[in-house]
């Protein structure tokens, strides 16, 4: 039997980036501002951002050094395994060879870090001594609370109320690396005030935790913001997944016919899915990208490309994407990553122009695969990436039924040692499956800013 | 910079585990039967052991082959990394290199999996359907969960009530991999059902736990019992651990002049350390081997060298070992495994013998050496584990003072995500060290069993 995980070593880390702004036929139209609604420029976002990620934000240069500080954090965890899942293979009876690239060796337990590092990295070069962010169920807040930890930046998280007090073990992992973190709505800002006094038991959203950290970071002269996702120098960052997997797959002797992975604000995704999108767009590849979403925040498969805000305030600048409208509340699924209203504008674009296909998948169907994934390799998935199992498990049956050896390779992008009291409901039975709220839907789209997108 | 991570691949993993009675200048004298004081055989053990095991309980062959079947689980996460430990080094500004195996990518957590998966696959092949044990914090319930799932095996846990309660988290682990877990005390055993009648709130604890698991093996045919340390089969099947750090330190340039690893039954110690008791014993190397304990249960460093029973009930045999009495009951430190009152015959024979040196820690001073360590190398440490932690950075420090380069090399067990409640109880200040109970110590050592020992 062949390996059952293909190594790098730290040498063989990418000293590059791979930036598909350089390949793509048809490129994002640009971010508009949201009181002008005119272009953003470089100067527009100094306010938050360092000039070093403004520029990967825009560059168009095909390959984006990491420095070598970077380098020195990544090779804690990273060149991260690749693993062929001969186990689960064998329980699905296919003759599909599949392969997961497994981001859950972070000490952050998930892809995250990867961006967080360089970010806070930039930061502090930039003379920026504090970052903030707003964070959901953790896994991004942990993320930036040890890139910050390494570089000796304070870091202050907004994180949504009702997180806060559900999600404890991911408070925890924040605090232990320094980090400051509120729940929101908090006092700590005039957002989170007014919120307060006219809604004093608010459970908080995401788009209010973004309001407070924007505003927290515009405010003083020495800190800035960082976001975990949407953002093109994000996804950039990112793409050491994905260049890691393509070395990976060909010291095993394979490429993918399809590669998986779960899509939120695209990061996860597009880490993976972009150094093969090089490959289809440039070298003629004919690999398939798949993104995966839940059925109940379907924004890729059923979302209007169409220019929209970032969060539900509408403070955001308008960015060019897939997005199910920002006043969309998707129901409580428990891939708390993937519930999001919009998507990455380099995604969105990649999937409109044919580059990369969407599918949606329900919650009980992506736990039972995550429960057959488990049983099978050992590793209890993230309720996100369980989503690229599903579609993963999926596509080993169709080869099945095509009776096709197919080559599979999806993101196994974190593991789920903090996400157990989701296992725990799907094991009684207590988990369901939300139906779309389309009147909902219909009404949230109704409502986008009437901006054409050409 | 050297490198970060020194890896070996599947193909180099050890293809048989060391067994050090083969080289031990003195053998642990043999278990007792609690009724009759007699020396324990074969026979006796076959009522809750496969003979194969019992074989590894008892043989003096230096090496004992892997099976394939075994091997193929261990490449899920074997070998498993050692890291240089280089930001530690910066943080205690030490000439000292210091060196980590990392127990903790294994799918459970820790390397309780290394014998767990062994300790399943014998009793599977000697026809036996199911498998009981007891689990305290539950590392040990969710190790052999998983490789009784691997193996097809059902798996009965029964889990100390308060931890059952308090820690749902690795409950929901056992559960995910199909185990039947029952708090205990349980109505599921005339032992659990006779505490209960006289105690129903009784909040149980490992003793008790012990009881049950094995009059639920001993009942019935197709059922046997396991146990996660202390014995030596189980110490056997752990030398996984120390053979590949052997052979990354070489790969490295290094030898170390001091090996570490916390012991609470022993295999954790046994598993790093025995290789390189090898080296001691047969080739002459000089390497200090130190075994580490929790202060508030000091077994090595303040118990008395004798015959024991294993549990508080008395049921098993009379073990050969350093114990602080079967009756005493440590204090409720947060490193739920280290809380035994006694140890392995092998380790306590070694220690008797000058082979192993012992250290106790307090609880306060392992949870900063803790932080201390996830902020410079960024993995957040089991409780258990970060007493080797504490005891090297001590020993890098007196490497400072000295002057000298020594080479350091501990075994980091698990890793401590289903234990950040315990690190927010630090943060908080709330965390404090438990003086040992030196009239209940005196108290439990006087009621020993009355067996000489010389």
């Amino acid at each position: 039997m062949s390996e059952t995980k293909i190594l790098l070593t730290e040498r063989e880390m990418p000293t590059h980036w791979y930036n598909i702004q350089a390949d793509m036929p048809q490129l994002p139209r640009p971010p508009l501002h949201p009181a002008t609604g005119k272009p953003v420029g470089p100067d527009d976002l100094k306010a938050i951002f360092p000039t070093s990620l403004i520029e990967q934000e825009m560059t168009r240069e095909r390959w984006v050094e990491i420095p070598e500080e970077v380098r020195e954090i990544y090779r804690l965890w990273r060149p991260s395994p690749l693993h062929r899942a001969h186990r689960l293979e064998k329980a699905l009876d296919t003759p599909a060879r599949i392969f997961y690239k497994y981001e859950g060796v972070s000490p952050a337990g998930s892809h995250k870090l990867n961006t967080a590092v360089p970010q806070a990295y930039f930061n502090k070069k930039e003379g920026i001594k504090r970052l903030t962010t707003e964070t959901g169920a953790g896994q991004w807040g942990v993320a930036l609370s040890q890139a910050c930890n390494f570089f000796g930046l304070e870091c202050t998280v907004y994180m949504v109320k009702v997180s806060y007090h559900q999600k404890p073990y991911r408070r925890s992992m924040m605090e232990i690396f320094g980090a400051k973190v509120y729940a929101s709505p908090s006092e700590q800002t005039a957002a989170g005030r007014r919120i307060l006094s006219a809604e004093p038991d608010s459970p908080g959203s995401l788009g209010i935790a973004i309001s407070e950290a924007v505003e927290d970071a515009a405010g003083r002269e020495d800190t800035n913001y960082a976001l975990g996702s949407v953002l093109n120098h994000v996804l950039l960052h990112q793409t050491v997944i994905g260049l890691e997997a393509r070395e990976q797959m060909a010291r095993a002797g394979y490429y993918p016919d399809v590669v998986i992975a779960c899509c939120g604000g695209g990061s996860n995704f597009g880490g993976l899915a972009f150094p093969f999108a090089h490959d289809k767009l440039v070298r003629g590849s004919k690999v398939r990208l798949v993104a995966v979403e839940p059925s109940a925040c379907p924004t890729l498969t059923r979302g209007k490309f169409a220019y929209d805000y970032g969060d539900v305030a509408g403070l955001t600048p308008l960015l060019p994407m897939y997005t199910l409208g920002a006043e969309f509340m998707p129901p409580g699924i428990h891939a708390g990553g993937l519930r999001y209203h919009g998507d990455s504008p380099l995604v969105s674009q990649l999937v409109h122009d044919g580059v990369v296909e969407a599918r949606a998948f329900n919650q009980t169907d992506v736990f039972q695969s995550a429960i057959m994934f488990a049983r099978s390799e050992g590793i209890v998935p993230a309720p996100e990436s369980a989503h690229a199992i599903a579609c993963a498990i999926k596509e080993a049956l169709a080869a099945r039924e095509a009776g096709e050896a197919r080559t599979i390779l999806f993101n196994l992008s974190g593991h789920g040692f903090l996400d157990l009291p989701s296992y725990d409901a799907y094991l009684a039975g207590k988990l369901e499956d939300y139906p779309l709220p389309e009147e909902e839907l219909a009404r949230s789209l109704s409502r986008l800013p009437r901006v054409d997108l050409g």
